[in-house]
């Protein structure tokens, strides 16, 4: 079991485990309550961010945060407003104008469980809820910090991240890209959230990026998040329906999205998948056990199934 | 000619063309250049909030501001924020989901010049951009209220605020609303922003919203808030459509969207904006002429044709 590697004497898949409940809590305790009104909004933006997921962005957070001996309490927001960031773009995704997907993780989507207006509405509530989530006071956090993990969020969700990479996305259906621009694509779209984790979690111990660890963990993150997009190309070939929960296999491909799979060929990409993940255990060396969470989760995005 | 009255020596109609002057640099500064990747993404941003309008949330903040005698440039900020947070939500809302709307202020509304998916992503990528404006360092506020504007803002944008009103308001459409279930849409769709306007205007004064000054001023917002729905019912029914920009009369009403219309008829919608523009009146009793650019905004709001 390469995974089962233990920090502060807890393996990684007891770790996984944990951080997973700990999100799901978090998350239930941090969204407005479902009879709150309107009730249908509220109840479908939980719908949308409680439904399940591999909760890799909170993941990330928790496990730089053991890394840097940071406590779980200050984590806890961090990871909340990762996921509702991730969640709210998940449905925007799915809506009839952009990818008109019915299902996610084996359920109906949002605009599919609800209506389209009702998605359109729960991804602006979800947006604005996480920069709630870290802006709200009381939770230990010095102003000075908050105010950098909202600027950290906010850049990294918005049109110079997350947003502009889905922009990227539409542009290219139907084009070929090169590995150069698809990459590009994906380091806005998947891997500024990814690098904002890490970014949120050294923010949460006082660690400044510029410095050394800053910088390594951060080159950490970029290797995971395009290893990330790799293997969910790979997935998306040859992945089980019954896993993935979509609908259809090469839906990505059928559609002429631009993927590593059409670029590279299967087997070219699951070598460049091992070499992203090499990479990112690299700028992990100056770290010893503590670094061991970090290390699994990255062997752990490479080796997933869904 | 009642609305020019002086404050710094200067009328309010000076006042106003100088603030939208400002505003509208304000904003074409803090928005991403239309070059910049993904260009069609931020032209469309662009598009989207530089097309003119009426600037009344900024409008607010200025007022407020020079009521309780704030530097500028703490006030440039809060308003481009509030004011993108707005040009995110129309252009969400005239999305085919939502009210369908084609034309806004004489132009194709944004998924109608550019396409759906885009418009979607502009929404999206303007709300990051406000919080982000916020965020940013180096613009004179301290840490503490930049967060506190920050929850503000999130509040009054969320599933609490302004899009739990727009949920409301979907939600309302063919039913028969009561007068006081109309007006809670409103206080959330519209009201909250602009309570908001007072509340960032009041942090970057470093006055509590609790004490007496702070709860007066919102008292006033809650009453002007109201006082431009009411006036937007009325326009909608009324209003000339060159002035108005829409692309038909009556259009609100013919979509059975409960109006003020609907509910009181014309003559009464007039005499209760009255009303509630001499509360908000009422509420600056204890201000001299350093509150008269809000007075005559108040005024302005509800004798608008547009």
């Amino acid at each position: 079991m390469t995974l089962d590697v233990a920090v502060n004497n807890e393996t990684f898949a007891q770790f996984r485990s944990r951080s997973v409940r700990r999100i799901e809590d978090v998350l239930e305790t941090l969204l407005p309550p479902a009879h709150l009104l309107p009730a249908r909004l509220h109840d479908a933006m939980r719908y949308s961010t409680l439904g399940g997921g591999k909760r890799v962005r909170p993941l990330l957070v928790y496990a730089a945060g053991a890394c840097l001996g940071v406590p779980l309490e200050l984590l806890d927001r961090p990871a909340a407003a990762l996921e509702m960031i991730h969640a709210y773009s998940l449905v925007h995704d799915d809506l009839p104008a952009m990818d008109n997907d019915d299902l996610r993780r084996g359920l109906p989507t949002c605009h599919r469980a609800y209506d389209e207006a009702t998605a359109i509405l729960v991804g602006d509530g979800l947006q604005a809820q996480a920069f709630l989530v870290l802006a709200e006071p009381g939770w230990g956090m010095a102003a000075e910090r908050q105010v950098q993990m909202l600027a950290s969020l906010a850049q990294a969700a918005g049109s110079r991240g997350m947003v502009g990479g889905q922009a990227i996305d539409l542009a290219a259906v139907g084009h070929e890209l090169a590995l150069p621009a698809l990459e590009q694509m994906h380091l806005h779209k998947t891997g500024m959230l990814m690098r904002c984790a890490i970014q949120l979690a050294l923010c949460a111990a006082g660690i400044d990026a510029q410095e050394a660890r800053g910088a390594a963990l951060l080159r950490y993150a970029d290797r995971v998040g395009l290893a990330f997009q790799v293997q969910d190309d790979i997935l998306d070939e040859i992945g089980d329906l019954q896993q993935t929960g979509k609908a259809q296999q090469g839906a990505d491909r059928s559609r002429n999205k631009p993927s590593f799979i059409t670029l590279l060929g299967l087997a070219e990409a699951r070598s460049y998948a091992r070499r992203l993940l090499d990479e990112a255990l690299d700028a992990l060396q100056s770290w010893q056990a503590e670094a061991d969470h970090l290390r699994a989760l990255a062997r752990l995005i490479i080796e997933r199934s869904k």
